[in-house]
């Protein structure tokens, strides 16, 4: 990466996406160049993605209102969260009461802009805290949306594929659709900019990842609409990229049923890197985890995020800017990430060559001297070895013995070597 | 009805009821009355059913001990409880002493008169409080118990049947054996009169309702004797009804491993009703659900009551009297019996015939502007599809989107007009 | 037994025992003496068993420290645990710098001498207590140790075989290669010398029992080696017996998933014989149960033991002595084990042979009079017959119905031979 995470995010702040439109592209541009995999993606409006269409493409120039001084009071220039998503264009006078009509505030959270979308339909609209808008004097105001929409328009999303020595996949989804904010927003596709690095470096690529830049929903139903029955067939765990920007906790969103590998390798990741992590159950889901596990689509998608949508104060408001995410922030969830792609791929069902315990003195693999203490040293590799009946895979053997993954990997490399236990098959 | 249950059960409470005889035969008169499919049954005495034999059948027009002066200290036409059921009958002076041999008390419970059998053993005796008997002066007492075997008799029970689209039953059973007790005896039967009354009302009936009234263990091996195999083959779900007149609290009651549809309906719809239900394994038992539940009988059964039989201080006493259930505490277990039945009626597993999730908008099923807060509204309809995979009947959507089934009834009926869910087999 | 179980432990307690050795076969003579159908058999050094050898066969002397002064301070006379168990000859004067090199304390618990073997690895060593060692003035020591490697030695075990009607097998394994150590070491022998007697004495042997003592590790490896196909197909249950002998609690240790009928006897009889019990996965496991339980081995086998070694402060210490256990502490584990096989003798799958509840009274089972109270007497014998459905051993009924199995056994024969239950296979 030309940048880190965070000096990324701040580059990618200022743009409007929304479901369609320029902003995505400028957004997809920008990843293109941290990413050179990335391929970018259009589908045409009207086209028929299952059950839904993909809507005319929306592209807005400006939009305020400002009263009869001419002072903006809001700016779409300011901030793109005072405009609605999807709003028609506008140009109208009106007095504050009408005004009041068709602005949003939150009144829970005065001081933050809230984060309003009206996808399907028909609605010009724009967002303010509910402080400011109180203190607006009566008066006429002029209200102004530029936007347009274009019937012949499309969708655009991008994703990535690293090929690896099998088709089996692992994927990573995000999403791009959402204006000025970060944790909601940006902390995926910037995490997973660094993951695509961290991936591409891999000495050893047993599986093929697939990695996609949709809008929410839509886009990804648009994506299964043209990929459905390759990933049936082929990815093997996924997980929806969200909210892994803040620095206060780590969250683990299950499946439809939480009995994926997806989750089995989520919730024993986390345990170790963060014993206390929140643990979602499919109740709690509000991204693309909708789509990617609906019934009928079943890809075993889980998601590990750092505070989850819904779960932070700053949530779908103004708040949600770059003082809510931190490159530390960043990095931590990159790590937990970096550990589901390196225990993936040593997640194989081992199976001990030896019939009763091996002798591994004779290997130089034991303490010569048995005396009280000495024996914890090698517990790990003679559980290891105890567990690896070919009926386990790591992700089982990690969860008896209680010992992570990223410990395990270097003693899985010694009995390899020394032809102690072998692998049995994939965890498929 | 032509009265209340309360007042049913009023009408019912003098009468003397035992295993066999002409009580049992007025009781069920009376409940023909209000139930005009009531059909009522003979099995003449003597008749083998299984490793049992139905007894002579029992009759007793007066019972009492008198003083020297003639007074009554103990008297059948005063409450019915005074002698010991199936005694034969007697005639006798005899001194304190002797009379205090054949006489019944409590002592924990020294105000009360209990409720004491002896079906299968000849003896005679009378039941009395603890604090009454200890009050009677030395002196002569003349005991008179005029009781009759027929040994050509027969033990009378009722049954209903209300058919519906199916040969597949809901099975209710209660019993008539108990003479002058309203939780434990009389709340069972009205209230199942009242719920008769709702199954006969119902729009659409898949199933076909049975409904026995029948002497405790005796009537239901009886019953089974002669039903065994049709019940086996066709009662997909039914309960024991003993016990709903109080009002203190619920209790379910496991069938054998308290895993059948029965027990899982009962569960799902308590959880709602009245969290704080008391939960019972079959260790607990002590009804009909002893034969129903029996090896090689093995009927889906479990029971629901209020505070159920040896759970609450009145049981097996002359204190469970008309005071001690309410019009109140019978219409709340009516109400979760209603609950029941209608489940049964929804309870079918489901399909999405979508892939991804359905655009709600555009059926007028979406609130069109997203904003926070907004989209709990739906929230039900989405989780209810979102698990409507195929693998779940009702009750299981209901368990784990955690709403209750009468809430899910009305979305499923809307969702079902809207082509979006189908029924793909009945819960069997 | 010509003598207690303590008595024969403190013959046994002076006898140098190791890997092989002349007090290995010592101390079989004397079990044999006590156990007339005790067998005992050598295995070459240098035979090949699995992944392992056979080492030399090791025999030791005498083994001193001795002063200028030509005092003992260390004196293998006195407590064989003063020399490391396997250690090569020696014959040195030397500072007290360098002895110290070769001497083993174990500082946390400065009043013992520590237990220490190094089996595998040339090596001459002394073991002694920490504050002992710290009293030593500087001079001149002379170390002596006067052991022998015998190249074409062996390795000594015992078993015995009771036969039984059939070939399937109880298991029951204990170690002999300690030096002067009591819970952890004679413990295991004389508690099994006692149960043998027990066995030897039942008047119905269902099971045959097979009962080793070996060496641990290479004695239970060599065993399998000549045993395994054997024991894989016949053993239905088996125990390692090791530390039996104090009075402190009570252990279960696992298999190595806990699922084997050997792990849910042992949870059932030490739940109703001592319900604090500790409970052990195999993380904590240590004896032989680690060849028994290894992949490929699979020997359905768990242990009870009172407190487990490295459980308790005596552990591996010269404290583990005579005054560690008592005849009383060995008592408690052989009624356990005694219960361990009465129970596998009564462990059947029973089938009711009548349909509903039979009728107890008519065959003298039942109290006459049905009272508040009463009923409660025979509730074990209703609720085993109401679980005797053919799917559950006697184990899950006393796990269902929360009795003891040694109060089921009277209540299982006497049904049997009121013909109301009948056996309808083993527990295989």
């Amino acid at each position: 990466m030309t940048k880190s995470m965070y000096e990324l995010a701040k580059e990618l702040f200022p743009i409007c996406r929304s479901l369609t439109g320029e902003g995505n592209r400028q957004t997809l541009r920008i990843l293109q160049r941290e990413i050179p995999e990335l391929n970018i993606h259009e589908v045409p409006s009207g086209t028929d993605v299952f059950d839904w269409t993909i809507p005319a493409e929306w592209n807005i120039e400006d939009a305020y209102v400002e009263n009869e001084a001419g002072v903006r009071v809001i700016d779409f220039k300011k901030t793109n969260l005072s405009v609605v998503g999807y709003s028609y264009p506008m140009d109208e006078w009106m007095e504050l009461d009408e005004l009041k009509k068709i602005v949003f505030t939150l009144e829970e959270q005065p001081d933050v802009i809230p984060y309003v979308t009206s996808y399907y339909n028909p609605r010009s609209g724009f967002c303010m805290s509910y402080n400011e808008l109180n203190k607006l004097p009566q008066g006429r105001y002029h209200a102004v949306i530029k936007s347009k929409f274009i019937e012949d328009g499309s969708l655009t999303y991008g994703d990535v594929i690293i090929p690896g020595e099998t088709e089996d996949e692992i994927f990573f989804s995000t999403y791009i659709c959402h204006p000025s904010m970060c944790n909601d927003q940006l902390s995926g596709p910037v995490m997973l900019a660094a993951l695509i690095e961290y991936i591409r470096g891999l000495k050893h690529r047993h599986y093929t990842y697939r990695i996609t830049f949709a809008p929410e929903t839509i886009g990804a139903i648009a994506y299964l609409s043209e990929n459905l029955q390759h990933m049936k067939a082929h990815v093997k765990a996924g997980y929806n990229v969200a909210c892994v920007g803040d620095d206060r906790t780590y969250t683990y969103l299950a499946s439809r049923y939480g009995n994926t590998l997806a989750d089995k390798l989520a919730v024993n990741v986390l345990k170790f890197h963060y014993p206390g992590f929140k643990s979602c159950d499919f109740m709690k889901r509000g991204s693309d985890e909708r789509q990617y596990c609906a019934p009928g689509v079943d890809i075993p998608l889980a998601s590990i995020a750092r505070s989850k949508f819904h779960d932070y104060p700053e949530y779908h408001t103004s708040a949600d800017n770059l003082d809510c995410i931190s490159q530390k922030g960043l990095e931590g969830a990159l790590d937990v990430y970096k550990q589901i792609v390196d225990a993936m791929e040593y997640n194989w069902y081992y199976q001990v060559t030896t019939i009763c315990e091996p002798r591994l003195g004779k290997r130089g693999l034991y303490p010569t001297v048995s005396k009280k203490g000495v024996y914890d040293e090698i517990q790990s590799m003679i559980n290891l070895i105890a567990y690896a009946d070919g009926t386990n895979d790591l992700i089982d053997i990690s969860n008896i013995i209680d010992v992570p993954i990223k410990e395990l990997i270097p003693i899985v490399e010694k009995l390899e070597e020394n032809g102690l236990i072998k692998r049995t098959s994939t965890n498929i």
